[in-house]
């Protein structure tokens, strides 16, 4: 099996790397993922400008683990679907991330949207995250349980394009409970901006770190995340509100 | 009514110009625009770095349009919400946009991800486009349109949260045929990159103008829009897989 691995925390994240070292154990690994943090860079792409591309080596200067773009994460699998990869891959897998992408957060990501951008290539792509709790991270047992969560999936050989969101808990508040398969929770995160001046009197804003979702929907990926399950969400690019369409078909429009 | 009116190709945008005129037949409209083009930037936000805001006037120096701000288009929604209106806006639209957003190009669209953000709000919102031929637009007439199609969803008081993405054709091509809601196509494009070596011996990757949906199913909005008409998509923004899901939770996990 051939994996595509990419992230959006950047080509030298240890969540990557930790990943890698699991996904070698399945199957051979390229690396194809950003130069740098990409976080909440959402499903943008590089129209604009050039995507500069570096070879990227183990320590030993030798060893390829592939390659570092200076774009976004959707641009790194484009990119190596189209250019960089001598055949597609049998999967992609995106992660691990550091900070966790359940609810309306999976909107925002940059590392769901890399794997929804390997679905658009009609490719099994897995978005794996790891909870986020402002302390150090055990990233080779988190990379252990996405290993196995990716195993089973595959197990079930899911159709070309299938896609899935994998959420791990914090590790450090007890053992896993088990796996939960929910669907994406949709109410509102609470944020806040910081209101300051700069040196030069103009005003900024700068987004304050505490997202807190304070009404989840019961039984969704936020609220059994925060209870210590990982969470698996089927996920689907298609943003078609098909319970309005067929009303909103019967309206009376004019031109 | 209060409307909030924002975009992607940036508060200065011709675009956005001719659909502020429009709406202005409608109600109050304030700008949160981002101060630079942001095309493809996705649901984006800035996380990292500061929001510089800047007043904005029309051109007697007085008479105030709204902010600019240097980040993304789902930012300005959020900064307006937020932080910079006095209180929340009936109505948000996102346009008018140089350039379809149809068909899976709904995901990389930062006009779609400022709606969106909007509905995250419980705003109703409107993303609306102008399909692109690389001439010059009609821009006055484009507008016309989009605030016609704005005033008949309005006509039917949509739940708060409500999302619409309004694509209108190149007016070039002849008389619009209708009007024809739709669901969003989800066959992917066919792009290319170009490969080239810079002055210092990198490679680095460049992607061709040349967006071609090769396969859209047949009546989604990209095939609609090539025909003639005027497509409006009610969108959502729960990604989950719902058909999926009840399956997968009969898989046998383990951690």
């Amino acid at each position: 099996m051939h994996i595509l691995l990419t992230n959006d925390d950047g080509i030298y994240a240890p969540g990557l790397r930790a990943l890698r070292h699991e996904l070698k154990k399945l199957g051979t690994v390229t690396v194809v993922a950003p130069a740098t943090e990409q976080s909440a860079a959402g499903h943008s792409v590089t129209l604009l400008n050039p995507l500069l591309v570096s070879e990227v080596f183990e320590d030993d200067g030798k060893t390829p683990i592939g390659w570092a773009v200076e774009g976004r994460p959707a641009d790194c699998v484009k990119l190596a679907l189209l250019e960089l990869l001598p055949e597609p891959p049998d999967l992609i897998v995106s992660g691990l991330n550091a900070g966790s992408n359940a609810g309306i957060n999976v909107i925002y990501s940059g590392t769901v949207a890399a794997a929804v951008e390997g679905a658009f290539f009609h490719r099994t792509a897995i978005a794996v995250s790891l909870e986020y709790d402002q302390k150090i991270h055990d990233w080779p047992t988190a990379a252990r349980h996405a290993r196995t969560i990716i195993e089973q999936i595959l197990a079930k050989n899911p159709a070309a394009g299938s896609l899935f969101n994998v959420n791990i808990p914090v590790l450090e508040r007890g053992p896993i409970k088990g796996v939960q398969v929910l669907p994406q929770n949709v109410t509102p995160y609470s944020e806040q901006y910081h209101r300051r001046v700069n040196p030069r009197g103009r005003t900024y804003f700068w987004t304050s770190p505490d997202f807190i979702c304070p009404e989840p929907h019961p039984d969704t990926d936020v609220t059994a995340l925060a209870e210590g399950y990982i969470t698996v969400t089927p996920l689907k690019f298609d943003l078609t509100d098909h319970m309005r369409i067929q009303e909103m078909q019967t309206w009376e429009w004019s031109v």
